[in-house]
Parts: C-alpha cells; sequence; structure tokens
C-alpha cells in the first residue's frame, strides 16, 4: 500500500557560510534570489516562484554547511500523526517557532544527525508593490537578474551509513524510494527519495570520510535546460566556481551544473524536463557499480571531487587535504 | 483538509476518428508515439516515457471524438473507496475487463456523460529489445522520430455545464480545484483539476452548444519549449494544422500549440517548464472575464474557433456551421 | 557577378525619443545594453558583442523616429569607392566626425531621405575592469541583465516607394537582394537585402502613409529562441508593452518578438537559428500577395499595426488615428 | 586590406569508411541527412538546408579518413584568379569533371597533401515532391529524423606542421585567421579560419603521429544548444559513441558534441548561435598553453582522445596503440 501522503514537499534550507557578504551577493546576484527580511545573523532569501516566505535562510556561521531543513505537511492531522512517529522513533527535538511566516516546527533530526523541522501553518508570499507578478497565478515577479532560479529543487546530505537515513525518511516521514545505488557488497551507497511526483527530494549520498551532519549540496530548479546552459555561461563570466557539468545525470536523468557558492557550499541548477514519477508501485530502480562506472548520461565521468567535497570540510583520511 | 490522494494520474484515453489511416499516421509520424497491439478497430499506442502499456487507444468510428478516459487508483483500497462512492453518487455502470495490460475496470460517467474508467492493476510495459532504452529508468527508448512526446499530460472536455462536473471529480474522486473561468453572472466558464503535482490533469470548458459529452482536446507533454517550437516547424512541414500557437497560457502559464489531427479532434502540445502546484492548501485562482479578454500571457488574443470546434461535430445554434 | 564586398556590416544607429529617461531604462534593465558614454542630449548604448563603441546612440528628440545609420566599409579603399558612387549618384552630404570611437564619417541620405553614414575606421571597444569578459574572443562581459541582447540585428526602415530604395542599396552601396514581397500589380511592397552571410541587414516595407524618412522597426539578435520566449517573459514582467509574437516569420524565417520602446519606436528580438545565405548565385525569393496571406510560418496573422505603426508617427490619411 | 571575397563557402566533402552500411545507417538515421544519388562505391547525402546537391559523398574505402573537400568559388572570375595563384603555388593538379550537379572543378593539395577541389558552376537542388519544403526558402523539407542537422559546418584536418596549410589558405584563397592556439615554442598547434561571416570554416590542428592527410573531424550545424542535447540524447538511445561533450568550447565560444560514425571518422554537431565575424580588421585571437590547460569554456578538461584520434588511424609513436 502507498504510504499516505502526509508531507507535501521540502519547505526552506539554512545554509551556513563563513564569507556572509560574499555568499549573499552569489545568491542574490548570480542565482538571482530576492532578499525577503533578516534575522540577527541570518537573511531570509526567496526564489520567484515559491508561494512560501521563505526558500534559504543564510547564516553567517565559523564554517560552512546546512542548518535546519524543513518540511511541510499536508494537514494538521498529518503534522500531528508523523510528529507521533518521529517521537516513538526517539529522536524528536520538540516544537519551537518557526521561521518568520511560518508556524509551530517541530524540530528533529535523521539518524546521520542532520537537523530537520516539520511544520504545516504557513502564511503564503505576499510581495510588495515593485514585486507583484504580471500573472496572479504567479509568487512573485521574476527579477531576470542572473540565472533566476524558479524554486528549490533537492537537498543532498551526505551520510555515514545510507540506510539507516533512507529507512527513515521511508518509514517515519512516508518517502518514496526512487532510485538507488547498490554496491557489489550490497551496501546503500546513495537513495534518491521522493514526497511529491518529482523524481526525487531528498538525496542521501555516503560520506566517505565517516563524517556525520554534512551537506553534499542543495539544488534549485530551472525551466529548461537552457538555462542550466546561461547558468554556466553566467557562472564563468561572474567567476563562479563550476566544479562539473553542465552534463546529464544517468540517475534520474536531470540536467545538472555544480558549482561552489563562495562559502564552499556545493549548489546544483538542475532540470528534469518533464520527467516525473506517477506510478504508485513505482520500484526502486538499483543501480550497480558497474553501470555507475559508465560515468554520466552521456559518458562525462564523476568527478573526483564529488566524491571528497562536503560542507562543513574536514580532513579525509583516505584522501589528505580533501574537503 | 486535502483531499486523501486517492487517484494517481490519468491512465489512457480512447480517441474515435472516422479517418483512422490518416490519424495512426499522423499519431506514430507526427506525433512520434509507438504502435503497441491492436483489438478489433482501435489501435494501441504509446509514448515513450509511459510505464504502462497504454497512452491513447485509437479507434475507427463514425465520428471523431472521445471514448473511455482511464485513471489509476494509488491502491486497491483507494479503488474500492472511490468506486463505493461512485456507487453512492448514482453514476456508476459496472465492472468491465480492462484493455490489455490492464486489471479490472470499473466503469462510469461524469454528468456531462463522459465516460470514465478506475482501476489499479497495471503491468508495467516491457519493450521488446529494439526498442530497450539506453537508461533503465525509462519506460522505452526515445524513437526521436516527429515531436516525439514523453507522456500525455491532460484531458479538456467540453461540458453543458461546469459546475456538476467540477463538484464531481472534486467530491467524487479527490481532485483539487488550481485555476478557474469565473464569469460575471458568477457561473463557471472553465475549471482546472489536479490529482497530482501537475498544475491540472482534467479541464473542463462550457460547450456553447449546449451539447454533452464532447471533448475539447487531449494534450501531450514535452520537455522544453523548445520542443514546442520543433513541433511546429514539423507541423508546418507535414501539412499538420496548426490552430493556434506557440504561445503562452495567462492561465497555468503552460507553452502550448494546438493542432487538428486528421479526424478532427484538437491535439495540444504542451510544456509546464518546472512549474508544480505543492502546496496542500492551494487556492482556486479566479479569473474574471475582464483579465481573459486580455488574451493570453504575452497577447495573443483567443482564436475564436477554441470556442467553437469540439469533437464530434454538432451543428451550434449560435454560429451556425460551427464545428 | 557578385558585388564587391564593400561594405561589412550595419554599424550603429541612433534612435530618437520623446521621453529619454524612461527610453533608456528600457534599453538597459530590458534589453540589457550597456552606457558606454553620452555627448549633449545623446546616451551612447552598446550590446554585449559588439567589437566596436556604440550599438544605439539615444537621442533626446521632440519625436520618436531613426536618425542616421552607419555602415562600416571593408577598407579604405571601399570607402572611397563607395563614396564615389555615392556622390556620382547625387545623393552625398559631405564628410563628418564620427561619433566617439568612430574616424571620418561620410554623410548621405537614401531615396526615401534616411540619413546614413559610411565609415572605415573605428576604434576596437576595451572594457573597464569590471565589464572584462571571461574568454578574450568576446568584446565585454555579457551583464546578464533583462533580455542581455547579443547585438544589433538589422534595421527596417519605412519607404514610400519600395524600388528607388532597393535599388540604390543594390547598385551604390552592393547589397544582394534576398527576398520580396512582389505585389500583384508588379510593386515590390517589402525588401530585404543583406551585406553579409545574414540573411538581412537592411529592410524596406512600404510606408502606406506616404511619409518619407520613417522607421519601422530596429532588431536586435539573441543565440537562441528560448532567448525570444524568455524575453516575452520579461516583457510581460517588466510592463513592456509586446505588440505581437513570438512566432516566426515565414519570409526569411526568422524567430521574433516585437515590442514598443517608451518613445514609441517598434524594436525586434530576432534568432535566424544557423540560417546564412551562403550561395554567391542566390537569386530574390519573390513572395506573392495569396502567399502573404497565409500569415507567418506557423500561420499567426500579421497584425494590423504593424502596416500602421512607424515612427515617428503621422495621421494616416487611410487609417486616421493609425500611427 | 581584406582579402577578396573570391570563396563563398565549403562546399561537400567525401568521407570514406570501411563499413559503408553502419556508416550510411549513422548519416541518414541519427544525423537525418538525406540520399540524393550514388556513383559506384559512393553514395551522396545532403543536409535539408543545403541549396546544393550534395553535402556529404560517403566512399567505401579500405580505411577511414577523409577524401576530396570542395569550396565553391563567388564568380567565374574568382575561380580563375584562384586557380591561377594555385597553380602559381606549384599544387595544383588539374580539372575534372565535379560529382553530379557540380561543374568543373579544378583539383588540388594542400601542403599537407589533402585533397581540395574549386568550382563555381553548381546546379541547385530541386527536391522531389515528397521532399518540397513547406516554405518556398528552404532547400528541402526537414525530415525531422534523428538530429535532423541543418548543413554542413566546417573542415578540421590534422597537418603536420600548421603554418604552411594556415599560410596556404590564407594567401592562396583568401582565408581569414580568426583564432590560433600558439604554443610556448612560438609554433602553432591550432589555426581557425574562414571564408565568410562564421567564425570559422577550415581548421587545422597538430597531428601529433607526424602523418600527413588524416582527417580530425567534421562538423554539422544545428539552429540551437537544445538540438546538441538533443543529439546527446539520442545518441545515447541510438548507440553511437559519444567521445566528449555537450560542452561549450573556450576557441570560438561554439556549443559542441563530437561522436564517432561507425567507419571512426569524428563527427561533431555544432552551435555557434548568433556569433558571428563581422569585424573586417578582425586580428587572430592567439590562445597561449597555460590558457588552453583551462579546459574548455565552463571546465572540461579537453580529452585525452581528442589529441590522439584521427582518421585513417595510425600507430602513434608517441602513444602506442592510439588513433
Amino acid at each position: 500500500m502507498p504510504p499516505l501522503h502526509d508531507i507535501a514537499h521540502v519547505g526552506h534550507v539554512e545554509i551556513r557560510t563563513p564569507v556572509p557578504a560574499e555568499s549573499l551577493e552569489f545568491f542574490t546576484r548570480y542565482l538571482g534570489l530576492t532578499e525577503n527580511g533578516s534575522d540577527g545573523d541570518s537573511v531570509f532569501l526567496r526564489a520567484w516562484d515559491d508561494y512560501e516566505n521563505v526558500t534559504i535562510k543564510l547564516t553567517a556561521h565559523a564554517t560552512s554547511g546546512i542548518g535546519r531543513t524543513t518540511f511541510r505537511a499536508t494537514s494538521p492531522e498529518a503534522l500531528q500523526r508523523r510528529v507521533a512517529q518521529i517521537e516513538a522513533a526517539g529522536r524528536g527535538v520538540g516544537w519551537q517557532d518557526g521561521d518568520p511566516g511560518y508556524g509551530p516546527t517541530y524540530v528533529f533530526t535523521d539518524p546521520d544527525g542532520h537537523e530537520l523541522g516539520l511544520y504545516y501553518e504557513s502564511a503564503w508570499y505576499r510581495p510588495p508593490a515593485e514585486l507583484r507578478p504580471a500573472l496572479k497565478n504567479q509568487a512573485q515577479a521574476n527579477p531576470a537578474r542572473g540565472v533566476s532560479v524558479r524554486r528549490l529543487d533537492h537537498v543532498n546530505y551526505l551520510g555515514v551509513e545510507l540506510e539507516p537515513n533512507r529507512d527513515y525518511l521511508r518509514d517515519t516521514l512516508g518517502a518514496l524510494v526512487t532510485e538507488q545505488i547498490v554496491l557489489d557488497d550490497g551496501s546503500t551507497a546513495g537513495s534518491w527519495t521522493t514526497f511529491t511526483n518529482k523524481g526525487y527530494d531528498v538525496v542521501y549520498t555516503r560520506d566517505r570520510t565517516g563524517t556525520a551532519g554534512r551537506l553534499h549540496h542543495i539544488a534549485f530548479a530551472t525551466d529548461t535546460r537552457e538555462d542550466i546552459l546561461r547558468a554556466a555561461d553566467i557562472a564563468l563570466e561572474q567567476g563562479v566556481f563550476i566544479e562539473t557539468g553542465p552534463h546529464k545525470h544517468a540517475i534520474q536523468q536531470t540536467f545538472f551544473l555544480y558549482v561552489y557558492e563562495p562559502g564552499g557550499n556545493r549548489v546544483e541548477l538542475c532540470n528534469a524536463g518533464a520527467r516525473l514519477v506517477l506510478a504508485p508501485d513505482w520500484q526502486p530502480i538499483d543501480w550497480t557499480e558497474e553501470e555507475r562506472a559508465k560515468g554520466q548520461a552521456w559518458g562525462l565521468k564523476t568527478i573526483a571531487s564529488f566524491h571528497t567535497h562536503g560542507t562543513p570540510p574536514v580532513e579525509d583520511p583516505a584522501t589528505p587535504g580533501a574537503t
């Protein structure tokens, strides 16, 4: 039986940066996000198609990395139902006030220690006059600045062990596992899970350094593959570091570009075309080591830093100097 | 409280044509669908990204128009639950064998008389060797022939009265109403409803001829807007009649092209970019007569035939000669 | 025998506006041009891929319309050769200093009275540090602001009579006539002429008001059709008036969008794909009235204002109120 | 002083293959070329936008590699003028009958020994009824099959020494050198030259094996970058070998995809956007070893086989086994 549809979508994500001014410049000038208030060391930023108030909470911090990721429940009942399951799993932290524009948020962690939050109440974003969209079925005017990303697409955590995190998302929150990397020894090195009709909302990739709670990347969606090519052109012109791409993933077939924001966090620009996961009886697609060795869809080899760079940086015993 | 998520997606659609050979040429050479068997007067056709066996059942018939539209339930329990509601609403016809590859199908009608079917059991499509895809997370090889549409996107019925059909979909099947046209007299002239994270799966538009059970159009999704422009180029080259477009709808912001297949049925090619409806508390966007008078998103006026052409053709008392 | 290749390309164009501040906003924020100096009532603007200093000279004026259009000769000898022919044709005005960055310019007129200029000496643009491009084979950094057009593409004049202007360009400057509209009465209503491998650099369209020296539009090139769709999205969002499009011209097959800048001048965004005119024995394609009645490539009817709106505005005796 | 404009464009190219049936399948099914006659061991193929009769002459042969490349002169006088210069340079072979549809062709070689041909007379292609285009300004109907390339774009030869070949093209045929790779020792490792407003028509890259007369690749133009991404998708699906890309060249900024046809010859799909070389005083852009070490525009490292694979294959003394 398919899971109850209790989680509507990923809400917003807190990103930490040791160079807040440079990171803010990246998120606003390169990605084209819009500032929407601030609180202490944090600036709230939003993509133009986000119906809620906040897409990214950018926080000045000693290191890079990810803070809390929130998820919106589909109803107050769904929220209560899932909080009960989280508490039963022994991973609850407790209720806290949400960020401005958000109601009570239940804070908890995944087995790897990433901080998560669950809420239902959310005030829809109301744009000021100068950001009012031309079409009333759109949250905010598109700023046509830089890449001008449409919305947050997914979060990819690093995890010491994959299986506990994947199972926790599936069993406690009702996520559907859509694709996986299963190594020859039977262990899982990557899992793609979804709460929606998108191919994935949350990804776990194995952290080779054995460090808990780190981030591989966050991703923003654009409307076309051409937007991703344009994003590469703009990155080149603005001096944004391109790690790899543009190319097409074999897994999920997403067209991608990976860049680093100045704080060191990896950011993906992605486009899935019209691909959706609609089947209620979708079975996980398992990719073998041999299949993964072929590289990405059109043959690009996975870049080495993809396996070593995560945030915050740590010393990799297997690869000294790698972060 | 949001509706239970009982309907997974639109399944497949039967399209009737008085010129079956010409229509088959259109669906295979122009749209790029793949034949997948036949049964009596019907040929089964499929889009390359459809995980099920059939996307379109093309049936030779005295006239054009739409036959049965099927919907897949999310589970056996969801199927039973919805069948009970349909029967309670008094619109049930009864259980029938499904098309090849599909399990038992409960047949019923909407208030306007369109034939609908609900099922859960579905055999996943298994491509023959020559249609095996290069990537295992894809249903079939992309034939790269003509437009090469990815999947069915939505069905747009004509209805004598909008409200009963909209309410029936919402109350009996659990559809979410995302956008509407509300006339100055308070009546609804169009309603867009969804079972998924797509902006819409089923649309009703008012039939000005007052005839029940007709079709406005069926629509296929492409991955990019550029694919739609290419579809217009190919239509021009292959002599396929273009009714209007390419342009962008104000409602739902879909990029579109409308053509007629040789049997007279209207077919839309459409692309929504990365736009999704993710909010569980989405409220219907109501468009007024004044707003609609502005035309489509970039100013194209709605073509007259859009209000008069439906299938099968009928004599329009208000517009003699219109079909 | 093909003409000597004496004219390299259109240089830059002076555009007049009665609302200079609003027009400047349009050219910089919407089109994404970069300011590059000023002189009296004029602001110099440039597209990022222009190797010369000026693409548009925007001049405050009592009315809208076009000032001088310049052309660059392929060599000092070519310049002298063409000036001699212009003088022989009796249409010379004389040598003047060029705009900043340009050498001596020979000023003359076409038979319709549009002011033209011919020069060879031109100082290549040297960007300041903040506009230095990432790739050294590019004139300037792409600002990624608004449409961010690549370069000027062509100028479309209105003319009282077409033939004298077309013949003048062909015989005096060596233009190649690539396509034409030839009416049933044998007269020419439009002519597309080129100095390059582009399908056209200069167009003349008949002025139905019988007024000399007016402008139909100037056009800027983008790299893709998707850029034109984006330009329509941005126009909608920024309140820029869209006259017609996006669509594809039957003549020359150019993908287009027409907007008005706030001063009233029509501006086209255009993309020709990889189409070039390479044949040295290219013969003019003549389009008949019947063929033109079919509308644009995909069936869009030519909008009425396309035949009536020119700048500066005049009273149209045939269509009172039209401009 | 700019060169006289005596060469209009590259005409057609003979490609040799040891597996003619497989190569024909590649050129027709994958690239979407159209057959247009045959002669002995050769099949004539054409791209849909080629105004002449032949784009590729595909010839069964003991090995892969390139046969004759032809160039069209801009006039009979230009033809005579250039033949005289070729003869004076001592590289003439003599007049021969052209391929079907082409007039007398003067055959000669470049210093590296590649066979070249020069002609003026050319019968414009007249499509049969089933290939007649919808728009009269187009040579042939677009088949919408596979990549459906628009036209030949350029030829990239390998050369033992670059300078003699570059100088020969410049001095004898009037080519303009637009970009070059100049090594630290002052020698030239690559040169891009043009006869048109395209950035390049003929390229020479140094052959590390020291073998004369080989081919690096031929290239076909598509209208958009999205077409190149589609070409990669189709290559994956049809089992066409992708060597590298899609990505963007730093040199010339061309968006590219490199594949091998079954005979072993490298084929590029390329798109330059709206980039043209219009300046009559364009100076060669010289790229240093340090600059080239940065890889392609967005950082992709040049693949090793790009320096070793040419056709026909030879044993590389520096890289045993490389071809």
